[in-house]
């Protein structure tokens, strides 16, 4: 039991903490007084948890470890965004309005975390509602002067600083692309409406999606099987069979040298690797995805903070009264243009997407800025209007060492199959990028 | 304040009892305590309260009445369909795994209820999870061998038999537009998204809509000024001015001969009232639109019934353990045609409809039928997938004196201009109708 290190433990992903549970090589509490250890060392500087009682994670630690462990999870730690509602856990949104706020319940994917064996952690950072308003307070684990991006900030940082394995957060926007992107983890988007979001704090009904972080592809198709994302995918040819198709996005102009430089290399990577790699220029239509995404956001948000609004208004943040007051002033036709384009770009999208397995594009701008504003969340709006599943590969570096994802992404329900083109994909570009000497954080 | 007979204040408007409250002549607790004698004397037979603790409307009663009356509410009595979050009664879904639960928090809907002065009496009955499994218990007040509807069939019930002046349901398929077309009642059901859906119980994310219940057009429209429901509206002309749309809708061949003859009797009547009044068509694809909801909202069901499938399946309901099973087994294509065949058809209605002030079409296939059973929602569907807004104008009668409802609707977002229109033709019609000795529920 005890030849295994806190670092090493810590390095674990969930699969393979898992068979080390299963194989007796690994104690569950043993697992998280490292866990805790690690985040006690680090987080008063990455600032990732938003609430964690350790004397709560190590008596839940002690409950499965008296059990049989069945559960695919069973015994694996996992941070949860705080707009996700936990029983035992305060779940706050980074709202003041909401400080000490205690559900009831468990939402829906908690249970099921629960069911499967998980230990559920703590919860992280996050922006306000996963919306606007005030900042995640967490920093970037490569470098703390920087921002992890926003709004699942706490999840990717807790992920890629080996607080855990596994969390959980959401997208709305690019809530869960552009976070994996600037803390180098590995994440995936499902399909929209592939698992329940009931008691997660609702800000767009049309794109609000749960989503997951980890640090392999495998984890991340671990948490699809346990929350029956489908429909099942059929299997993956090798790499050399796949098609791949290079989108820059409408988004391009945007993009900065570093990631400009990530996307030609990937491409020109699997150029060698793959049986065919395109170029992929979407029709003009998608170029007016990002303002219709607006449209709808701000629409749907000024519906979903509307209560706090009218009962709450002197307190809550500026950014969200100005949501409620805009959406109120928006036209019929303004509002019927945008969604139906966005109904309509998914279906040329999912025809296009139909040719290819899995198209690739640029997960943020660049490398994660400076400071503590969020980054900018345009390079992956088009994606979460289209409700395509969007895999974050953190295979990449700037020249500082920053990491640099890229999104690979496919048509609606194709969620499965994605995943396991990924994981050939990550496998080959692994094989080719081994020795080259990639940054890492400092452990 | 003694001139009022309980049931003079019992047939009171919502609109009407806050005049009268605000002039003096009503006392709050005057009037909750002549709701729950009236409860007391009904509901045994009706059953349309799925909870109700008259301590507790007593004292909601009292706190109100301390207060100074600002609220457009003011002191007015709300049923809440229980499958909506309340912070002081327990919200059951009508299922036996969620007996006693206590949620925490209102759901945003009945904050804003309360925030406007409203009385929340109790909770309605409902179909459990408003989806499928347990059939609400309420008989229809017009004739209690029948059904009234279902999944908003306390609701329906509780406005119609006096019990309150306005409830708040929910419509997935049909499930406020059937209950108010069999119990005879005023119905709202806005475009999909108009109102936060946060804290009520999930079944299809697509198509849940919050919705209500009243007694006159104008307190379905005094709830969508509370629920800020937008754009506003433009003016309506006069009926002389309007022009209307009769639409058999692609189910004509499966409406009874007594929703038939109303429909003809509608559009006879409004022909002679309105200047333009014809018979629409919709293209064939519409035809297909009622196979497209139950691929959606069974694949969608599945995913919000998931948590329980898994963590208790042997407690669920066979309805949702198929539910769950059958869309595990859905194709990706399968389901892309759904999504997309709808999001055509919102594009074609809603061009279709800008030529029209109004549509009409019938709210049910027939009367109430007879049993447990709370009827088809096969009329009602198409509109739900349109995602366009609905109202149940209640002013026909079957030849054995049943309530039978017509649907008015219109464009996505049209819904305040829908209100004003409905408003005009419904006084219009009563105009007609006058002295023409309705069927009414025995007081």
């Amino acid at each position: 039991m005890d030849d295994l290190s806190d670092l090493a433990i810590l390095r674990l992903t969930a699969t393979e903490a898992r068979t080390a549970i299963r194989e007796g090589r690994l104690d569950i509490q043993r697992y998280v007084r490292a866990t805790l250890r690690r985040i006690a060392e680090r987080d008063r500087d990455l600032m990732a948890w938003a609430f964690l009682d350790p004397d709560l994670a190590l008596r839940r630690a002690a409950e499965l470890a008296a059990v049989p462990g069945a559960g695919p999870l069973h015994g694996i730690p996992v941070g949860i965004k705080d707009v996700i509602d936990t029983f035992d856990m305060p779940t706050c949104h980074n709202s003041p309005l909401f400080t000490g706020n205690r559900p009831a319940a468990d939402a829906p994917v908690i249970a099921m975390l629960r069911g499967a064996g998980a230990l559920i952690l703590g919860k992280t950072e996050t922006t306000e509602f996963a919306a606007a308003g005030h900042n995640p307070r967490t920093r970037n684990p490569y470098d703390l002067e920087r921002t992890s991006g926003g709004s699942s900030a706490g999840s990717a940082a807790a992920v890629a600083d080996l607080h855990v394995p596994l969390a959980i957060g959401t997208q709305t926007g690019g809530s869960t692309m552009r976070p994996a992107s600037f803390c180098g983890v590995y994440a995936f988007k499902p399909t929209w409406g592939a698992v329940s979001r009931e008691g997660v704090r609702l800000f767009s009904a049309s794109f609000d999606t749960v989503s997951w972080f980890a640090r392999s592809v495998a984890d991340l198709d671990l948490l699809a099987e346990v929350f029956a994302v489908g429909p099942a995918g059929s299997g993956c040819p090798s790499a050399a069979g796949l098609r791949v198709a290079f989108c820059r996005s409408p988004q391009w102009a945007s993009v900065e040298p570093p990631m400009r430089a990530a996307f030609t290399q990937a491409r020109d990577s699997l150029r060698d690797i793959c049986s065919a790699v395109i170029e992929l220029e979407l029709p003009p239509d998608f170029a007016r995805l990002n303002d219709a995404y607006e449209v709808i956001a701000k629409y749907e948000g000024g519906v979903a903070f509307r209560n706090l609004y009218v009962l709450r208004k002197e307190e809550l943040h500026d950014d969200l009264r100005e949501m409620v007051e805009s959406s109120a002033g928006m036209s019929g036709e303004s509002l019927r243009e945008a969604y139906d384009l966005t109904a309509r770009c998914r279906q040329v999208f999912d025809a296009i997407a139909a040719d290819f397995d899995v198209i690739v594009a640029p997960g943020a701008a660049g490398e994660a800025p400076r400071g503590p504003h969020p980054g900018s969340p345009a390079l992956n709006l088009m994606w979460s209007t289209l409700r395509a599943p969007c895999i974050n590969l953190p295979r990449w570096r700037s020249p500082a060492g920053l990491p640099l994802g890229l999104t690979l992404t496919s048509a609606r329900f194709a969620d499965r199959r994605l995943l396991a083109v990924a994981a050939v994909l990550d496998r080959a570009l692994e094989d080719r990028q081994a020795g080259s000497g990639q940054g890492s954080i400092s452990t």
